[in-house]
C-alpha cells in the first residue's frame, strides 16, 4: 500500500483538466438524473446526489482516485488495527465499537473488540440497574436527570444524539431519564444547568479520557462543591468515563466507572462509553444498541469498492472534487428536522478537527487545499436566516441536505389542507431544486443564478437506527477524505499551543508582552 | 450623494497594491501595538485590532475609502428617513427604535420616532400589567412563561438575546417569566415545545409582520388547537406582533397587538416590539430599555468621521480588505461567554442575509465579492472542535473574539488557584496570540505557521447595556459594509424562489420533473 501526496497520484491532473470543462447540471436535472443518482445507505436512508456537478466522467476519474489512492485498502488496514494514527502512533478503532468489520485487533495477546464488548456490557448493565432502582442517590431518591460533564467530543457527539432521539424516545414512550450536559469552562454554563436541577435525582458522568482536561476538572469540582453544599454524597452521584490509566479510573470518589482506550478519539466516542452511558441511561440499553447496528451496517457497506455503490466512499469524493478542482472552501449542513438542530456543530468539530491539516500523515506540508469549513442550521429556519447569501450571494457553498417523510412525535396539525411536516419536505425538495436551476429575471435582483450544487441524505423517519447510520456515514466521508489528502485525521496537534499559552498566563509568565496586555485588559490580573 | 461600486471607488486600486506588500502583524504584535489599537465603544466596551493584518498604510486607505464612499453621509441619510432599501422602496429605520440620531423622521405628516415610542410606552405597559398580574390565563393562572412563534429575524436575535440575559437576569433577581421559542414548520419542534409547557401558565407571542410566514401561522394553529383541547380559551393566552395592515392586527383573536412597520427589517428587528415584547415580559420593560440605551449610544459614537475613534466602520472596514484585498470567503465569531451561544447565529443572519447579494443598489451584477459566510460556537466549547482547523488548517479564517472579566452569575469555584472565569479569560488571551504568532517547530505536525487575524471586543460584564452595544455595532458594521459594496443590505429577494417552489409543491403542480420525483422521495405523494 502506497501513502501518496494527493496531487502525487496519476489522475489527480486529468481531475484538473476535467474540473475546466464545466459540467451544467443546472440544465441536465431532470426526473431521470434523479432516478439515477440514489445510493442505497443503511438503516434504509438514501445518499441522492443528483443535483452534484459531476457528470459520469467526473464520476469515472474518481473512481480511479479511489483505487489509485487505495481509499478501501487503507480502510481495511485501520479496521485490521494498523497504526493510521501517525501522528500519536496509534491504532484508530472506532469502528470496532460497532462490531468487526475486519480481522480480530488484538494487541499483547489482549483482543480489543472484547474490551470493548465487555464495557459496552458493563455499562448497559448500569443503566439497567438504574432505571430499576438499584442505584438511588444518596439520599434514596429515584434518578431522573443525568449530566454529562465533557467538553469537545465528550460533549458536542453526544448532545448532539441525545437531542436527536430524545423526541423520538418520548413519541415511543422510552424515555428513562432527562439528560444535561455541563461543557464550557465559563462558570456560567455549570452554575445555570445546576441551578436547574433537583440535585438529590441526579446522576454526573464525569467524561475525560486522559482525566487532565482543564474545563472538565473545573467543572467536576463546582458540581462536587454544590453537591455537598446540598448535603449529598457525590461519590454516590457520579460515574467516569475515561481510561483505564487516568487518575479517575478505579477511584472511589466515583459509583462505577467506565473505560475507553487511546484507539478511540474523541470525537469518534459517540459509539463508546462517552457516548454510550448517556444514551443507555437517557433511553435505555436498547436504544443506544440499535443506534450501533446501523453504524454498523454503514461501516459494512463502506467497504464497496464501486463508488456508486458507497455512499460514503462518493460523497466524500464528490467533496474533494469541490475542494480541490471548483475551488469551493466550505459545506454547509442543512438537516430539515429541528431535532438534529446540533449535529452540525457535532459535524463542524469531527470535519475540520479531522481534516483541518497543513501537513501530511509524515509531517510534511501540502500544497493543496484540505478540510472546508462547516457549518449549518437546521431548515427551514436557515432559510430565514443565511440562505439569502447562499441563493444571490458571489460564491458558490456545497450543501448537504437531510430529510425524513415522518415527523418523530407524530403530533401534527393540517393548515391550508396540509399537515406541518408536508410543507417542511416541500421546502426541502423546493430547495433543491431551486438552487441548482435558479431563475431568470429582467430585475438583476430577482435573478438567481442556480448552479449550486446539493446532495440529499433521506428516510422514512430519525430512528437509532438511522442516526447511527447517519453517524457513520460522516465519519467514513471524513476518513476517506483524508486518505485522498494523504493527512493524519485522528490527531489534534493543532489544540495545544493555546493550552500552553493558557499555563503561562494562569501562572502569571508574561515574558510575552502582548499576552500580558491582553490578560490585563480581559482582567485577569 | 455619490453611489459608486467599490471597484469604481479611487481608492480601490490603492488598496489591492497595498495588500500585495503583505504586512506581517505576526512580529509586530507587541505591548504597545495591543495598547495603541484599541477603539472605545458604547457602554464600557472597546474594540481591540491589534491583531489584525492592517498597517498604518492600510489604515490611511480604509480612512480615504470611508471618506471616498461617503460612509458617514449615507448613515445619516439612512438616520434621516432617505429610501435606503432600494429593492423594496423603504425607508430603513431600526435606529430610530432606539432613539433619534438625525432629524425627526415623518411620513405623510406622521412623527414615525413617536410611533416607535408609542408602542414601546404600549408594550412596556403590557408587560408590566402582566407582572402585576392583572392579565391571567383563562383559567385565572399566572403566566409564568412566554413563548415566542416566529422565525428567522422573529427567532434569531429575540433568542439570542433572551438567552444571553437569562443567566444575568436571575443573579440579579431581575427574572420575571421563562422564555420559549417556537420557530421551525418542523412540527417536532411545536409539539416538543408545548409539551414541555403547562399552557395554563402560558402566554404565547405570534410574531409576522406580514402575518403571512407559513411556518408562523402553521404553529400558530398548531398551538391554538392545543390549548383549544386544554379547555383554554386561545384569545386570552396569545397577543400578536406584526404590522398595522396585517390581518393579525386589531384581531379579537388575540389579547393585544403591538406594531411594527415596514421600515424595520426582520433580521434588524430585535430593538423593536419584536425583540421588546418577549424581552420585557421575562425580564421587565426597565431591562429591555437599558439594552435600547446602549444600543443608542453605539449609533451615535457610529456617526464619528475618524475611523480610529469609530468601532463599527473600522471593524467594517477591515473586514472589507480582509474580504476583498486578502480575499478570506469567512468570518468567525467566537465568544467566551456561554451566555452568547446563540449570538453567532444571529449575527449569521445579520451579515450573510443583508450583504449576501450579487447585484449592487440598482441590482446590476457586481464583479467583486460582497458578503462572508458568518459561523461561530461559543469558546472554550470551540477550542475543543473546529479551532484545529483555524490554526492549522490550509486556509486563513480571521476570527471575531467577544470577552468579559466578569461572570453573569457570580458563581464560581477555584481549581489549581483560579477561578473559572480567569481560566476562560486565560484562553481567551491565549488565542489571539497563539493564533497571531503561532509556533516554529522541528516537526512540521507541531508547526502553527501563526499569522491568523483577530478582533477582540471586551468589557466588564455582559449587562443589557452592553448587550444593546454591541447588537448595534454589528448592525452598524453590516450597513457600512454594505455601503463599502454598495448593494442593499435590507430586503431578501434570495428568500423568494424556494417559497415559489414550495408553493407548488403543495400544491401538486409537478410540471419539473425534478421536484416531483424529490418530493415522491421524501414522501411528500
Amino acid at each position: 500500500m502506497q501513502y501518496l501526496n494527493f496531487d502525487k497520484v496519476p489522475v489527480y491532473k486529468k481531475l484538473a483538466e476535467h474540473a475546466g470543462t464545466g459540467f451544467n447540471f443546472k440544465e441536465k436535472l431532470d426526473a431521470k438524473r434523479v432516478e439515477d443518482c440514489i445510493v442505497p445507505m443503511a438503516a434504509s436512508l438514501n445518499y441522492s446526489w443528483a443535483a452534484k456537478a459531476a457528470d459520469s466522467q467526473c464520476i469515472k476519474l474518481l473512481q480511479e482516485l479511489a483505487e489509485q489512492q487505495e481509499l478501501i485498502a487503507k480502510y481495511k488496514a485501520l479496521l485490521n488495527g494498523e497504526m493510521m494514527n501517525t501522528g500519536e502512533k496509534r491504532k484508530v478503532l472506532h469502528h470496532l465499537l460497532r462490531g468487526e468489520q475486519g480481522q480480530p485487533v488484538t494487541e499483547d495477546g489482549k483482543n480489543i473488540g472484547d474490551f470493548y464488548r465487555k464495557e459496552l456490557d458493563r455499562f448497559s448493565s448500569f443503566a439497567s440497574a438504574v432505571h430499576e432502582g438499584k442505584y438511588k442517590g444518596s439520599t434514596g431518591k429515584m434518578f431522573n436527570t443525568v449530566v454529562q460533564i465533557g467538553i469537545g467530543g465528550s460533549d458536542l457527539g453526544p448532545r448532539a444524539l441525545y437531542l436527536a432521539l430524545e423526541n423520538w424516545a418520548e413519541a415511543e414512550g422510552k424515555k428513562k431519564l432527562n439528560a444535561k450536559f455541563i461543557s464550557n469552562v465559563d462558570p456560567d454554563d455549570a452554575s445555570s444547568v445546576i441551578a436547574s436541577c433537583a440535585l438529590e435525582n441526579c446522576l454526573f458522568i464525569l467524561v475525560s479520557k486522559s482525566g487532565t482536561t482543564q474545563e472538565t476538572l473545573a467543572n467536576e469540582l463546582f458540581v462536587k462543591d454544590k453537591l455537598t453544599k446540598a448535603g449529598l454524597d457525590a461519590s454516590k452521584h457520579m460515574i467516569a468515563v475515561t481510561s483505564e490509566t487516568s487518575p479517575l479510573a478505579r477511584n472511589s470518589a466515583y459509583l462505577d466507572s467506565f473505560y475507553i482506550d487511546d484507539y478511540v478519539g474523541g470525537r469518534y466516542s459517540s459509539s463508546s462509553a462517552v457516548g454510550g452511558c448517556v444514551l443507555s441511561l437517557a433511553f435505555g440499553p436498547d436504544v443506544f444498541k440499535e443506534f450501533l447496528a446501523g453504524a454498523a451496517q454503514a461501516d459494512k457497506l463502506a467497504l464497496n469498492e464501486n463508488i456508486l455503490e458507497n455512499a460514503a466512499l462518493l460523497d466524500a469524493l464528490i467533496g474533494i472534487w469541490e475542494r480541490n478542482f471548483l475551488n469551493y472552501p466550505y459545506t454547509a449542513v442543512l438537516p430539515y428536522s429541528q431535532a438534529l438542530g446540533r449535529f452540525p456543530a457535532h459535524l463542524q468539530q469531527m470535519d475540520m478537527e479531522s481534516n483541518g491539516k497543513r501537513v501530511n500523515r509524515n509531517g510534511e506540508a501540502v500544497s493543496y487545499n484540505t478540510g472546508p469549513v462547516i457549518f449549518g442550521e437546521p431548515g427551514t429556519n436557515g432559510q430565514h436566516s443565511f440562505y439569502q447569501l447562499l441563493h444571490q450571494g458571489t460564491g458558490v457553498i456545497p450543501l448537504q441536505f437531510i430529510g425524513f417523510s415522518d415527523s418523530q412525535r407524530n403530533d401534527d396539525v393540517i393548515v391550508d389542507n396540509s399537515i406541518s411536516q408536508k410543507k417542511l419536505a416541500a421546502n426541502l425538495a423546493a430547495q433543491i431544486v431551486a438552487f441548482a436551476k435558479g431563475q431568470q429575471s429582467e430585475d438583476g435582483n430577482k435573478e438567481f443564478p442556480g448552479g449550486r450544487p446539493s446532495s440529499l441524505i433521506y428516510g422514512k423517519k430519525l430512528t437509532p437506527a438511522a442516526l447511527g447510520c447517519l453517524l457513520a456515514h460522516f465519519e467514513n466521508k471524513v476518513m476517506f477524505q483524508g486518505f485522498v489528502w494523504n493527512v493524519n485525521s485522528f490527531d489534534q496537534e493543532g489544540v495545544q499551543l493555546g493550552k500552553i499559552l493558557t499555563k503561562k498566563v494562569l501562572s502569571g509568565d508574561f515574558s510575552d508582552g502582548a499576552l500580558e496586555i491582553y490578560s490585563k485588559i480581559l482582567g485577569i490580573f
